[in-house]
């Protein structure tokens, strides 16, 4: 088999999130059904492991998959695209090409490339951390029409030095269950890379958010709490006192998904890969991965 | 009666244009009803006189709208804003907040400003230019789904030096009649005040367009004619000696609505509204405004 990775970009607004789910359109089923499309019958059964399985309404830019193809496929790809008087592709372009074309000429779903992995790479274990990003306006930017399908809107003017402060004082190691969807079995321990707000050129709020993993509706929690504390609910000391007692709190809301943007994936060196895979399945109950 | 200048902002997606037409949604129709809605059945008559009328599609960042309100209708507005303990808003704030209110949480048109205009101020008769931007993702910069909106899409890579040398050329006074849709007793004759094309920091091909006003569908086919030159399909000589035929031509396409905006209305100081107006008017059979 030969693994290769996808790197992925989608306008979360008209999915029901990622994860393939009956009856619903999602991104996993949209861009498994284009390669089945691309395979025909023999393609059903290729599936797609993600690095972050989104929510509903969640946007990326930055999204990683991966799908293993078998030698019989990998020479299909190439032959479909020799045609006289034209190059042949390599698979992973023509795979890029016919799936994309499959998706349509401006779609809300797109693969942005095709590369063959690394020995020992996988989409969702080899990853090192995630990082999102959170638009919001308020009162002082002013809404905007056309960007609104990727920015959330609060009605006051907030405080961007007061959030930001307040964001930095949740980084590291900690439990962040008081910020998390809670979830059979699962830890909520995370590690909080970095958290930072600031406004763009448009004084649109900004907040960039980096962990190793994201518990379920983390960052939409971690945002509703800057939030809090941007208007004067909350103050900034009291986010880690929340965070500490462990506990679900009203003090703030989960934000809409609107907002929030996958941008990124890390992950390590070429031969790191397999060893990095290796201890995040060990610690699978742990860190069951990123359902942000 | 009092005028009011309303800035208004608006993704033309969901939109069949800006002119009021029967059965279909359209920008003024919307916002005439938010209007009403605020006054009541004696809002009904009160008219918007807009400044760039849009077509399907297109959008706006900058349109300019204005209004006019009887004494009555303004002391309504100031009056109906007096809470117990909190301090009256002036008419114009008042009007923005109350028709922003009906037009909802993160609406696709929304209004930016309202102000008083000055005395002699037309929004479509006093204005002396306007501005769009259209923007254009081709094989180099490749396709975002989440600004896909706002984008359109070329599938192969365009040359944005020749695009810009093809554009300055077409700039001055001319009969632009092989750019235009053609309209019944109206000049074609504009004068284009700029126009240019680069690269933004994603790559995407931004055109900036500028002129008195244009005629229909010109923004569009002005945009065609630079990436008929951008894929060495016409040469940068081309453009103005297809202007100078009169003649409409199919060397180039009008490119989608997708990818246009209208970001700025440009207005003379105070003081030279009212004359700008009256020969604007007098040339009302030239010059009929501005209908990209």
């Amino acid at each position: 088999m030969t693994r290769y990775r996808l790197d992925i970009a989608y306008d979360g607004t008209g999915f029901s999130g990622w994860s393939r789910q009956p009856s619903l359109r999602t991104v996993q089923g949209t861009l498994e059904d284009a390669v089945f499309a691309v395979f025909g019958r023999r393609g059903r059964g290729i599936q797609l492991t993600v690095a972050g399985r989104t929510d509903a309404g969640v946007h990326a830019t930055g999204q990683v998959a991966h799908l293993d193809l078998e030698p019989e496929r990998v020479a299909r790809l190439e032959r479909a695209q020799t045609r006289p008087g034209r190059q042949a592709l390599p698979a992973a372009q023509a795979l890029l090409r016919r799936v994309n074309g499959v998706l349509g000429l401006y779609p809300d779903v797109l693969i942005t490339a095709v590369t063959e992995a690394p020995a020992g790479f996988d989409a969702r274990f080899s990853a090192v951390w995630r990082r999102y990003r959170y638009r919001l306006a308020d009162a002082v930017s002013g809404r905007d029409p056309l960007t609104r399908h990727t920015t959330a809107w609060h009605p006051h003017p907030l405080d961007e030095a007061l959030m930001d402060a307040a964001a930095r004082s949740l980084v590291g190691l900690h439990d962040f269950a008081a910020y998390c969807r809670p979830r059979e079995g699962a830890t909520t321990i995370r590690t909080l890379l970095d958290y930072r707000w600031r406004r763009d050129d448009d004084g649109v709020l900004i907040a960039d958010v980096k962990a190793d993993a994201f518990c379920h509706s983390m960052v939409r929690a971690l945002v509703g709490a800057c939030v809090a504390v941007g208007e004067g609910k909350l103050a900034p000391d009291d986010l880690p006192r929340l965070r500490d007692a462990l506990e679900r709190t009203s003090a703030f809301t989960v934000m809409p998904a609107r907002g929030l943007t996958l941008v990124q994936v890390g992950y390590p060196e070429d031969d790191l890969l397999a060893a990095r895979a290796e201890l995040t399945r060990a610690r699978r109950t742990l860190a069951s991965g990123d359902d942000e």
